[in-house]
């Protein structure tokens, strides 16, 4: 066999595989025989191992040929690896300390080793338990700011930014499963698509003969596909953050493109208002959820007020890239019309940030990808009532999009949604 | 010496250089010692040969490593006869017959042997001649349609199309060119600037003060660098269409990138607007021209409309990409749905090419590369007069762009502005 062909790990094979590689060896000891394997993958494409030996620990991430989630009839690249390797390196230039370290990447095998992250959980679970951090929002919208303005125009040097939009439009698999799970399957009887079922068919049919609403998620995913403006994290969800109550940290960038400013920040924020609509099916006595619900809508407010400060002010002191140059505006002794050009700018992100909020909550509740969020309420009656509210929200978003001015404005549907006086 | 290095020709070299070529002796036969060679490049770029032999013609392109219009203190890759090559193929197979045909391409000497137009001439001095062409406006329009609507996600698979984008990400040198001297340099003192001097100095200085439309130029800037929505031919003026009264070409695509469906648009109407406004400066007599500024505002007028129709009848008949699926919206019984997509984005197109065009406008009379429809009239006094009625046009679009609904209104403002009832 071909010692370089493309073999999966097992717990097994592992320390064989790994136990000569000094950047996994400097970090946990030389001695594979004592290391300890623990398969921990939860997500729907890849192996992830947690390797301890006697001075540490690391992780061991590793691409499969296929989707896991659904196996081998559905094939899917090992070079999203590859993106994901160089995802994560931008990022931590970007945001440092907000990534987990890379310390080996193999590009045939499809392998990162990098930092094992504890005692940090999954963001999610922590929302799912009713456990509010209180980081998350300010971390991640300077995350969100720095990333995607440090990796737009309005930064680069524009021949590197050319050069890596290029290097990353190899990452058509991935792209197409965004184009096709998030912006289309959800919107018609798609062979993949499952929903919470009786209960929901009424208003499934409703949204899927929404005109106004398929319409704009096929504008939305126009911008997504055509507008190449910085490098998205590109499934940045609660599943993708890593939390204690002192630290933040992002992680699995391997759906990363060149897309909208405004993407990630949208998948992100509709998860904080999916986690919101689900803490009904979580609380154990009506109202146990209302701190969590009140924390849930103020993290939002801070990711959002944050990641706007953060970008203002990136934009005031880093705009060095070809966008809205400095020699036409400040140079000329005009400022105010960096200023002016900032609020249009900003004004965009945000109203295709709501849309592409509403379009993913969708495609969570409607899709392939369901979240643990709802995925963990039993009992499918309560289920499909936190369901029905956050879609409802999302066509809200979606086709309101361009006439909503606040996230008070929304806060203010969301509590009518969630008290169900409107609906 | 290396036979494979870069060699510019020279009417002297080229026969011995091509005259083993069976691309080139084929159509204008192989007594190299009988071809008679012409040099007629009048371009800011390339060495342009007219090759003559028994049989017929042919025409041999060649880049130089600098800008021809400036000398080799700009350097400028011989790559950009890769991407006119890779370009016109393309524009070949979407509007067949619009563009030269191709016999030969040798990348390392950046030379293009193409069809011989005859007796085409270029469309700008067509126009500055006073010589309407009944064609232009119908060839164009459908030339535009076809080209960007064909090489979109709208209808491309979206793996050749990504691999496409990541191909023309490297014609970065091309795209610098137009980033700088279109977006950015004519509104501030940049040093290629030059314009008519003193007599527009007040307007211009107006115009370099005028944050409005500072503003909206790099919002355009930010569009044209983003949104990566097809192949744009990228430098689409009159100087870039060779017409006979039957028959219209397209030429030099040497520009191309992915960038925004309303640019190549909204830079080719632009020139018939400045033909417009420099009518006055080639009339023998007030008045004299009067035919011909009514054909330049028609041409415009059908060549929008032929555009939007077109655009609309391939939406309609070849919309099979991933954006805007039938899937969601014909084949749901829901026609209605792709007919509102298709308003949303001719709506967008419509005002980012109003928008493109106010700009392309400012920078052939504020910049580098002027035109001749300006350049050719002698008496600067005239000149001036022709110059600054087309900068207040463009100001109007670039602002307003949004706000302005139909060429009718537009119309009306050309021709009170080339009245002097509005300044």
């Amino acid at each position: 066999m071909d010692s370089q062909a493309f073999e999966a790990l097992s717990a097994d094979t592992l320390p064989v595989r790994l136990g000569g590689n000094t950047a996994v060896t400097d970090r946990i000891g030389e001695d594979s025989s004592r290391w300890t394997i623990r398969e921990v993958g939860d997500g729907n494409l890849n192996l992830v191992f947690i390797v301890t030996g006697e001075k540490g620990a690391v992780i061991v991430k590793q691409a499969l040929p296929y989707v896991r989630l659904v196996g081998e009839s559905w094939p899917l690249p090992l070079k999203r690896s590859f993106f994901e390797y160089h995802a994560l390196t931008r990022q931590a230039r970007r945001d440092p300390g907000m990534v987990p370290e890379v310390f080996f990447f193999d590009e045939t095998q499809a392998i990162i080793v990098m930092e094992f992250l504890t005692p940090h959980v999954i963001l999610r679970r922590a929302l799912i338990d009713g456990r509010p951090l209180p980081r998350v929002g300010r971390d991640l919208g300077l995350f969100v700011a720095r990333t995607l303005f440090r990796g737009s125009d309005l930064s680069m040097v524009t021949r590197e930014k050319k050069a890596d939009v290029a290097l990353f439009c190899d990452n058509v698999e991935l792209c197409d499963i965004t184009e096709n799970l998030v912006f289309s399957d959800p919107y018609f009887e798609a062979t993949l698509n499952r929903h919470t079922t009786p209960q929901l068919d009424p208003l499934v049919a409703e949204l899927r003969s929404d005109r106004d609403l398929k319409v704009e998620a096929q504008r939305l995913k126009h911008i997504f596909s055509a507008k190449a403006e910085t490098l998205c994290h590109g499934d940045l969800h609660t599943g993708s953050v890593m939390v204690t109550e002192n630290e933040t940290r992002v992680i699995d960038p391997e759906f990363a493109f060149y897309g909208p400013i405004s993407f990630d920040v949208g998948m992100l924020i509709a998860n904080f208002w999916m986690s919101y609509f689900s803490q009904a099916g979580h609380e154990t006595a009506p109202g146990a959820r209302d701190e969590m619900r009140l924390y849930l809508l103020e993290t939002i407010e801070t990711l959002w007020d944050t990641f706007r400060s953060e970008f203002a002010h990136l934009w005031r002191t880093e705009r060095r890239g070809i966008l809205y140059q400095a020699s036409l505006f400040e140079y000329r002794q005009d400022p105010l019309a960096a200023e002016q050009a900032l609020n249009i700018v900003i004004d965009e992100i945000w109203s295709e940030m709501l849309g592409f909020a509403g379009i993913e909550i969708h495609r969570r509740i409607l899709g392939l990808a369901h979240n643990a969020d709802f995925e963990t309420i039993a009992d499918p009656e309560r289920r499909a009532s936190c369901e029905s509210k956050a879609l409802k929200l999302g066509r809200h978003l979606a086709v309101n999009r361009q006439r909503i001015h606040s996230l008070r404005d929304i806060r203010a549907t969301v509590e009518r949604l969630e008290m169900e006086i409107i609906a």
